[in-house]
Order: C-alpha cells, then sequence, then structure tokens
C-alpha cells in the first residue's frame, strides 16, 4: 500500500532519554494512531540526541520527504532543551517570545516566581502558531509542516486532538487482526498469494511465543470492502492450515 | 559528552507494526541498555517500514556512520520478511541457505514439515556468520558492522548476550538518577551553570507531572569520580532550592 506523499508523515523522537534505553518510546505509537484515523501514514521515526546540528539537519531532510513532520521532547525550561532554537534555525526565523504563549505562562505563574525557565518556554520562531496545552499550559507550535510537541506523552496527548483542524485529512486507514493461532512458518505460503491478491492491503505477519507459539496477521487498507473480502479469505486459510 | 565513533552505535527498527502504532518499539531499550553496560553509545534509532529500497538506504547510511548497526525484525519466514535479502545486497552477496543455519532448522523440525516458509529462515548473505538463538532456533547473523537480529523482544533479548565476545567494549557508561520533587523550571538556572561546568558529563532532566510536579535529573558519563562530585552539587542545588 502506497500513500500518496500528501497523506504521509514523519516523526521525530528528540532526547537522550529514549538512546540511553532509559525510557521507551510511547510517542510514536500515539501519533501514529491518531493520523491512521486522518488516513495519514507515518512512514519513518528517528529518534535523535539533543544536538543542534543534528536536530537542524534531520528537521531539514524530513520536512522535504514527507506532509507532515512532529517533533517531540525538547520544550521544557532547561538547558538541554533546544528544539524550539533549532526550529527556528531551521526556518530561518529569529527565535523569541510568543506574546500569547509568553501571556499564558505569566498568568499562569501570577504568584510565583516567572524566572528565565519559565519565560523561555514561550519561546518560538518569530512566526509560530500556537498549539494550545491544556493541561501544563506552556505551548506548543507549529510552523509550515512542522509540528513541535513535548516529549512527556500525557501532556503530547492532551495537546495532540488540537491538531484536528490543521492537519487535513485522507481516507482513514482502517485494520483487522486475525490470532491463527497458527505458526508463522505454516501460513507463510497461504499469505503470500494473497498479498499478491491483495496489492492495496498491507498484510503483517506477528509471531508470538507464549505458552504455544502462535501468528496475528494483520490487514492494513483504505478500503473496506476490499478489507472485508481479504478478512474472509484469511479466515479460509487459517481454517484449511488448522 | 562525545563518543569515538569506534564506540557508537546505531538501531534500524524494521517493521510496519511500529510504525502504525499497533506495536511500541522495546528493542532500543534493551539493546541501549545492554550496550551501555559495554561503554557503546546508541547515537540514533530509525523506524523503517519493510521495504527494501529503504531498508537498503538506510543500513548503508548508516553502517558508514557508526561503529555498530543492529536491525531488528523481518527474519521470519514470511513474505514481509525481507530484510536478510535486503542485506545481502546492501552487501553485494548472494543471499542464499546458510549450511550451519539450514542444518539447525532441520534438526529442530525433524518430525515436521520443513516446509520452503520454514526453509527461508536459514537463508542469509553468502558470507553471513550466525548469531545463536537459544529460543527458537531460527538463527540471526551479522556481516561486517551489520548485526541482524529478529524483532519478537523475548527472541531478541535470548541472542544479545550471544554477542558479548564480537562487539568491541569501552568504558562502562554510568548514570546516577535524582528524583529532585521540584518543578522542572525551578532547577533550570542552577542545573545550567553545573552543566557547563561538568562537560564530560550528560546532565538530563525529564519532568514528570504526577499528584506533584517533579523532575527527575540524570547523569551520564563514563568517570566515575567525576560523577560521584557533580552528584553532589546537584544534590547542595536541589536542598538550596527546597
Amino acid at each position: 500500500m502506497e500513500f500518496k506523499k500528501e497523506f504521509t508523515a514523519g516523526i521525530i523522537i528528540i532526547g537522550n532519554e529514549i538512546l540511553s534505553g532509559r525510557t521507551v518510546d510511547k510517542n510514536t505509537s500515539f501519533i501514529a494512531t491518531w493520523l491512521n484515523d486522518r488516513g495519514i501514514s507515518v512512514e519513518e521515526t528517528r529518534v535523535i540526541p539533543d544536538k543542534e546540528k543534528i536536530i537542524i539537519d534531520t528537521v531539514r531532510e524530513l520536512k522535504r520527504k514527507f506532509a507532515y513532520i512532529f517533533t517531540t521532547g525538547g520544550i521544557g525550561p532547561t538547558h538541554d532543551d533546544i528544539t524550539a532554537e533549532s526550529i527556528s534555525k531551521v526556518f530561518g526565523q529569529k527565535y523569541q517570545y510568543h506574546p500569547e504563549a509568553y501571556k499564558i505562562l505569566e498568568k499562569f505563574y501570577k504568584n510565583q516566581d516567572f524566572n528565565d525557565g519559565r519565560k523561555k518556554m514561550a519561546k518560538m520562531p518569530e512566526h509560530a502558531k500556537l498549539i494550545p496545552n491544556p493541561k501544563t499550559f506552556a505551548a506548543g507550535f507549529y510552523v509550515e509542516n512542522v509540528f513541535v510537541l513535548p516529549g512527556v506523552p500525557s501532556i503530547l496527548q492532551a495537546m495532540i486532538p488540537q491538531l484536528d483542524n490543521i492537519i487535513k485529512t485522507g481516507k482513514k486507514i482502517l485494520s483487522s487482526s486475525i490470532d491463527t493461532g497458527l505458526r508463522e512458518s505454516l501460513v507463510a505460503e497461504g499469505l503470500s498469494r494473497l498479498q499478491d491478491k491483495y496489492k492495496n492491503i498491507d498484510i503483517g505477519s506477528y509471531p508470538y511465543f507464549k505458552e504455544k507459539p502462535g501468528t496475528v496477521l494483520v490487514l492494513r487498507t483504505t478500503e473496506k470492502e476490499l478489507l472485508k473480502k481479504c478478512e474472509e479469505e484469511v479466515k479460509k486459510l487459517v481454517l484449511s492450515l488448522s
């Protein structure tokens, strides 16, 4: 299954904590599921360290390849939060306080010290548009097709739905999972024939090894009727092998 | 903290199931933790689909950039398992049965049908060296600096320890976590001063938002004494702010 470029996305996870093994990346899974429902296919994820040159080069490369880029991580108040400044450089825009983002934070911190670290979270590329943060108030932002989000999953998950009217949507990507209860090597041959027949369906095969080994088959497509037909044929195949 | 190229690694996760959001990638975390103990730093992870050209291009690019490349996924018996054939093309080697890998599988399937799907798992680049699989017997392999492993985490985890004498080791990467109990925006300024002072330590700052927001600081370095000194200064900073 191939997607037109206008319905593709790339994800850039910015964070040493993923590369060091300390943290498992859950943002790709959340973003991809949300995008799939809107007919957008994630074609690549990159996990990169908090280094300016690498961030700039990666964003430059991927924003040409895909219709939408999502970055996560590096927009907090500390020294290792360099994403917003790096994105400013990608677009050749000044890195400065966003008036609205600044006001939101000023209000939120009204009874506390509105220190430099806190102010920093309002600094963005000059022409950035805000992505409101209903949870902790420090906004994300986007410039052209690059959407800049925080790394903390619960905050990211509260912010993503706000992009609903900004991202152009395609045909929802439908999927169907079938647990065959059979070893992958038994279904392989029949499955290969089905994949040849159904070019517009991605048939994935995922073995598992519990008490008894088995395989989950996942069919993905934007075509509802085709999915139903293929699903029936897969079930027939499984029955014939069981 | 910068690592010499000889102590760097890249990870390539081959699998539509991660990009579709269905599965969360746990292999990066396991491989990175194992490598860190051996003084190897993971500098980048890429998640890519099961498409030959993309696999070939990505492996070619990263194997020049880093000392070690680990791929996961796509070495099973089904139509979407194209990693081994793609790696053969990367190195311009024939894609053929590996005699030893074939024998192991033949023995394992002796009372069952040793069908084409099962045989396929013994196909590798001509000069591949085996990575034994104590769990399900279908071996992984490596060619030069590219290590090809399965995607199922439990099998990958059983295979990785077998690379112990093959991967050159550096100085173990040590780390220390300190839960400050403070909002990230409060520690930001002091932390920035400490990072300037301790150039050979990576200081990461990871906010969390439970009942009360707080921040975990993670110090990473190969220098034991330096880590201790920095740790003490961080603790002093936290006390002064609490």
